[in-house]
């Protein structure tokens, strides 16, 4: 076993002293994330420049047996950035390049530490669109987005990060180097070494590069806001929705109470909440005709009156439509800091979100926490934000961790599993013999081993 | 090692003898594909009704080390399904029923041995749309289909099987049975089995039960022909039309040496293939607007008189469609029985689609093979048909492998693989090497060696 002092020595002759960050102040940034209140501390915080620099780390720590827990932006909600078993963090902040928009193939090659809205918007520029956008957009890494398979708002249409990404670049824990794909539209190829990396959570290899596919940007979207004075009732119009042939671009609900939250949060009263309002839909349609989405949109209203809504708010001009995309975007944040501290990524067929929902509110009565969901409802993707009075964290949490259970127990009886978006990390890996039968978990570690036979690749996520 | 006798016998018990073949035509019939000409042996072919009766199976098998080959309809075109390694043949044709259409959550859970078209028709009844069709749909099984990451015409738009399966079960090669993912449309909990799954040709687990995504079923759809005097230009054009934002719900090529064949082996003779014609490409689109389409067909047409194209047919109506597609379908049927026995299953990034055929046709020159090109262009996956004097299987054959390392090591170098939904089954293993380094294979080797650690499971496969 080396010292820290060595390890911090050598790793500073591999990449360079002014890429090993150790002082408190970085130890302290990169122990934590955006998962409740958890820290950890790392022995040094490496910053790469190349994959040849990453590939030079993994070898020495191989050699050395040194733990490596990967980081993109740290706006992970599982804890899948921190480094809970102490050794190195390497941070790809410094891997920001866009390599090359492939105009001709709609495609983009990039490095994994672009922020995501920076590389939406250089595609943009090109009449392309790269759908998948969580709420942290303006500050996630791209390859955090992969690492973490994640969704956000477009998903509904147009699928989660898994469904653009063609091929990737990977260091593999023993310092080897390689493409999992090829960048091509379709591939059965061996085994799909990509799909695999793909929210693997910087378990199996570091992705130093990455190929995803774009479609072209669609040309106009319409959006409404609708409120419901009973939130199953909006849970049940999501499913009727899909069933009359409706595809929305969006498809999202959030809790009276989690917009009163951010609506105070961001200091937008536009939006009447009354008494009588349980939840509101967003509902967004896009294309290239505008014809056709007017007709579209009205048809969805029509439909909705049948769930007793109440009346329509049309988004008129970008402006409004930024202004009810905020209040969605940061409702996560807002509620947080109100002391909605825990959050769970819930996800069931679409069809089972209205049990869902009352199944939570009913946990919250028996346990006595307070909840508000939110979420990716065209999915069946709900956020539930727990609120418990002097329970901050759910990790290790004695008094909380009975009442996950019991949430993620029903979740699974109603088909659906414990993470839709957010992935397992540290603190929902307890919960995954719920979902997953001994053997099932077996083989992820056996595939694991394959990957990380000294077990130094961000241990104790996942499993 | 067990006697054949005592093989047959065993599994006679094991799931009833009228369920375990060994006659002379069954040994014959499931000693072949419809890949080349080729044939093995195995002990036995069994016939399961349920998970349980694999599970069984799979169970004496790994006790005995008994070599398992698995098959669906037997209509691939890479060797998968053939038992190479002698063992016996596990066929899911009893294993075929569609065990629930779930309309309100836009699913289907399927057996392994449906007919993928049975399947697409029983969805369709309810208005719901399951897309990747193989050309072999009305024979192929939706299982061999999930095995192979199997394609079609509408994957341009609607993407390939892996877009569509959204967990599985499956039995391992010791019996266990696990349960991949969650029937919902996000998933970010451990890794990612379903999709590990999902191509991997049967050498990892058996696949028992599918559950597979829907959509709404699109309410129209308009179909062009367009011949051109130039292969290449019509390659150019395929990129150019999703360039400018459009999205065909089918883009495929045919060189016009193959539409000769097949008109005249379909007996149809209402398309003119006069001297100056080299290729026709296909064109789909489709959506619930028909006003819409046809404006789309309109921009598309006028944007291929760009390359020059001649005159477009425009298919007037349901049996129009069902003519030019019937001459779509049976195309690798007719050059197959007309000489062209070897068939490759290029993909590269659609805007090197031109240099790809020109080089085909370059190296076909040069080494004395006759070729014919059809296939998806719109996904950049070419089929390439080749016919050699005296050589019907590229198979072990020292005068045509040398072609084909030439012709993947072209595909290679314009960033494409060499499968895009064939699979690599027996006859791409050689060619592995081209796209992947050692590292990456030996990684897939980690992989198959944590699912069937004693090799019993379609040994001989992928590599």
């Amino acid at each position: 076993m080396l010292s820290n002092e060595k390890i911090r020595e050598e790793l500073a002759n591999l990449v360079g002293s002014q890429n090993v960050l150790y002082n408190f102040e970085s130890l302290q940034r990169y122990g934590r994330d955006e998962t409740e209140n958890l820290f950890f501390e790392a022995v040094a915080v490496v910053l790469p420049h190349t994959t040849e620099d990453v590939s030079k780390i993994m070898k020495f720590c191989f050699s050395n047996s040194i733990v490596i827990t990967p980081r993109g932006a740290g706006t992970g909600l599982s804890g899948g950035a921190l480094p809970a078993s102490g050794g190195i963090v390497i941070s790809f902040e410094k891997m920001n390049s866009i390599i090359q928009i492939d105009e001709a193939n709609l495609q983009v090659t990039t490095e994994p530490g672009v922020i995501t809205e920076v590389l939406q918007n250089a595609v943009k520029e090109k009449g392309l669109f790269y759908p998948p956008d969580p709420s942290s957009r303006g500050s996630c890494f791209i390859g955090g987005n992969v690492s973490a398979n994640s969704g956000g708002p477009k998903a509904v249409k147009y699928g989660v990060v898994k469904d653009y990404v063609l091929n990737l670049e990977v260091v593999l824990p023993n310092g080897d180097i390689i493409i999992t794909g090829a960048n091509v539209l379709k591939n059965s190829t061996g085994y799909n070494l990509t799909q695999l990396m793909v929210g693997s959570e910087g378990t199996l290899g570091l992705i130093t590069k990455i190929v995803l596919k774009l479609i072209p940007l669609p040309k106009y979207d319409l959006l409404i806001l609708v409120p419901f004075n009973d939130v199953e009732k909006a849970g049940a119009a999501v499913s009727a929705i899909f069933r009359a042939g409706f595809m929305p671009s969006a498809l999202e609900l959030v809790e009276i109470n989690a917009l009163k939250i951010v609506s105070e949060y961001v200091g937008n009263n536009s939006i009447p909440v009354t008494d009588d309002i349980e939840a509101h839909l967003i509902i967004e349609v896009d294309g290239n005709n505008l014809e056709s989405l007017y007709s579209e949109i009205e048809s969805i209203s029509q439909l909705l009156q049948d769930f007793d809504c109440g009346e329509i708010f049309f988004a008129d001009n970008a402006s409004q439509k930024e202004e009810l995309w905020k209040l969605r975007r940061r409702t996560a944040e807002a509620v947080k800091i109100n002391g909605y501290t825990i959050e769970e990524d819930t996800v069931v067929p679409r069809a089972n979100l209205p049990q869902l929902i009352k199944g939570v509110k009913q946990l919250a009565l028996e346990n006595n926490f307070k909840v508000v969901c939110y979420g990716h409802a065209g999915d069946g993707n709900l956020h539930v934000r727990i609120k418990m009075d002097n329970n901050k964290n759910s990790l290790d949490n004695p008094e909380v961790i009975p009442v996950i259970r019991k949430l993620f127990t029903l979740v699974h009886s109603l088909g659906g599993t414990i993470s839709g978006e957010h992935g397992i990390g540290l603190i929902q890996k307890s919960y995954m013999d719920i979902v997953f039968n001994k053997a099932a978990i077996e083989i992820m570690k056996g595939i694991k081993c394959a990957f990380d036979p000294h077990n130094i690749l961000n241990p104790g996520k996942i499993f």
